[in-house]
């Protein structure tokens, strides 16, 4: 694969959009391709599954066929946007992929192994080359994002911090697995001291693909 | 479980929606609960996901992607409404369930091993006590709809006839590999011979469950 793909994960609350413009912004003026992407999402089919996970009339739905939606939201994205993105060299940046999945259903909603099960069918086995995992409690994310937004909490949100407690172990369990993969940041500082230590990752990352083509 | 499931299952122009009316109604005379539900569909958040899969706009999904979203309209079906459903004792006649997505997605677009696996995860493991098939060549199906219904065709119908052959292929693999539980009948008869047959495999299946409660 000749492209790069970086899939930036953490709670809600924890500065991920933010942190996500910045890098885009400091990823395109050193690569002469970047696209960046979201999860659930990334393209037209994909983005009507997203609608459909996120309607808070869908209350009914159950843990099984959300995170199979999520599963086919993403084989979708895969398949159609990240894969050709990828083959002709350009660096991907995605908001949340499987990581999400994992914590959120594997370890919120408690449906453990088969979500790693279905998401490799979904995925075909592709995974992120870095993950940036934005590191916040989830006391102080939830508190820190009904601070600044002031926008209405979708369904997700809505759920209880409990909740939110046990995606944080998910995704704890997770960098504890993939040390190679999952670069941990300390999310609770300030803005720009995040992004410097996003920056340094990143420049690191960037000198080992492209130390053959700078010389 | 106390209450009975049964699937019916066809290929398109089968007959599958003429014979599923008369054995609901038959049914009705004889036990006290039956429930008659559809896949994909059966609940409101199903419902939404049926109206995404077969939405002829929705020309980009992917083969894994449609796959999944079958799934997670099952999983849906399942859990909300079929198991409750059989929980109380109610006669559930399904028209489609996990053959269906064996056949179109496994066998017609090539999928393989993958489908039986994501089900067995959607479903929990749930299979119908008896499955009706109603057995009918591709190109009779395909002729008999056309001249029969005169309706706009979906985006499944639209699909060449050598994807139907493949289905076909994928039916009788499972015919074969699950004597005991699906009941082949051949579709290419007059409506009221077919539902004979039908009738005869309903009264040996609720002879076996009821003998108990008649005495």
């Amino acid at each position: 694969m000749k492209g790069y793909f970086i899939s930036i994960e953490g709670s809600d609350g924890s500065g991920k959009s933010t942190q996500l413009e910045k890098m885009v912004a400091y990823l395109r003026e050193r690569c002469p391709r970047v696209e960046v992407t979201r999860e659930p999402g990334g393209t037209a089919v994909a983005e009507k599954i997203r609608e459909l996970i996120l309607d808070p009339e869908n209350r009914a739905m159950t843990a099984r066929a959300e995170m199979l939606l999520y599963a086919a939201s993403r084989a979708q994205h895969v398949e159609e946007k990240i894969l050709p993105l990828l083959e002709e060299g350009t660096v991907v940046v995605t908001d949340r992929f499987t990581d999400s999945s994992i914590a959120y259903q594997a370890y919120g909603r408690g449906l453990g192994d088969m979500v790693a099960e279905v998401n490799r069918i979904a995925t075909g086995g592709l995974e992120p080359d870095l993950t940036i995992f934005l590191d916040l409690s989830p006391e102080a994310g939830i508190a820190r994002k009904r601070r600044e937004d002031r926008h209405e909490l979708d369904r997700l949100e809505l759920e209880a911090l409990a909740f939110h407690e046990k995606v944080y172990k998910g995704y704890d369990v997770l960098c504890g697995e993939n040390r190679e993969r999952i670069v941990r940041i300390d999310a609770d500082r300030p803005v720009e001291e995040v992004f410097s230590q996003i920056r340094q990752t990143l420049d690191g990352a960037l000198r080992e693909k492209y130390t053959r083509n700078d010389r």
